[in-house]
């Protein structure tokens, strides 16, 4: 339904809308109507938030953690505990688990899982740099928080394998966390007392 | 929660999409998080595309509906009967009523109903374009398809009263429509049937 409109404009914007994800066709075309309703500014602003964010954002070089500068707000964050490193599969993650108000470390964003199903490998993914954050030695423990599915194990089991060999302690999430979920759609509680009871990794 | 973003250039893009009717915090960083992770040339095409079509949609000059030229694809077709207005409140309601497939008329765009609690009048309507329409005696039917909603019949009252003296037959949607509903949200079986089932508009 709704496939004809009165105008490509109307069609073309409908359809980007759509793109994303959880928006059909109808709910895209109610949302941008709504838009059109507005002042030509808050429309302007409104396209330009998101080109600017995709065009001016940054990778922070340390954690890798999504920056408007060099170094992100949290590594550069003296309070924080630069010893000890959350890993996490993506920005999603870091801000759950810093909403948690119960993490006083730094994190890694690992940018994905390791998943052959989709030709993600280890390489694709920030584990090299993870790596030489721990090999340069001032890193005492490593949280693995990857997400409890198969794409997660994996990962988890390839970290610890290549962790192992330092002197540092690995420890993953306490076993809170329901088997099948995603770390970003944990409850604060929850989520915030897998935390404080970590555990030391264990090959199964 | 998610009140504290890593950066200002996200925070900023989360609180655009967080305006948007039915999109919450949660929601908008998801979507967000979503186009961070497309190619730049899309997001720039996402971006372009709501503020090319705010900034370029036309009006239609018979009818109000909106459109790419002067005068709208559904009344430069002749096809459709002339002679025929449908009277909607917005464009969702052209668009709702042309995909039953039902009405072979043209329509006429108010862009609002009368509602005094938000300090709309008769005045801020397209009421008078729709007057001079019906005065230049090629109509023979004017069907009011107004929700269905104290404001809706407050502006059927209106325009009966303005338009009965001409030489106009003035129908409604059959009561198939449910009382307190949106026009917009009505499945198209019953809002088609209460197109074809339309009865003459008579005062309560």
């Amino acid at each position: 339904m709704y496939n004809s409109y009165p105008s490509k404009l109307l069609d073309n914007a409908v359809s980007e809308f759509a793109k994303l994800p959880g928006i059909g066709k109808k709910t895209a075309l109610r949302l941008v109507l709504h838009l059109l309703n507005k002042p030509e500014e808050d429309v302007i602003i409104f396209g330009n938030a998101i080109v600017d964010l995709k065009k001016n954002i940054k990778r922070c070089k340390v954690c890798r953690n999504i920056s408007d500068k060099d170094v992100c707000e949290i590594c550069s964050d003296e309070h924080k505990n630069k010893k000890l490193i959350c890993v996490v599969e993506n920005i999603n993650d870091v801000l759950a688990v810093e909403n948690t108000s119960r993490y006083e470390g730094v994190f890694h964003v690992l940018g994905g899982l390791i998943s052959p199903m989709d030709g993600i490998g280890p390489d694709n993914l920030e584990i090299k740099s993870l790596v030489e954050r721990v090999s340069s030695g001032d890193v005492s423990e490593i949280v693995l928080a990857l997400s409890s599915t198969p794409e997660g194990d994996t990962t988890n089991f390839y970290l610890y394998r290549k962790l192992a060999s330092y002197n540092v302690k690995i420890t993953t999430l306490a076993k809170g966390v329901s088997v099948g979920s995603e770390i970003e759609y944990v409850d604060e509680l929850t989520l915030g007392s897998s935390i404080v009871n970590r555990v030391k990794f264990e090959l199964m």
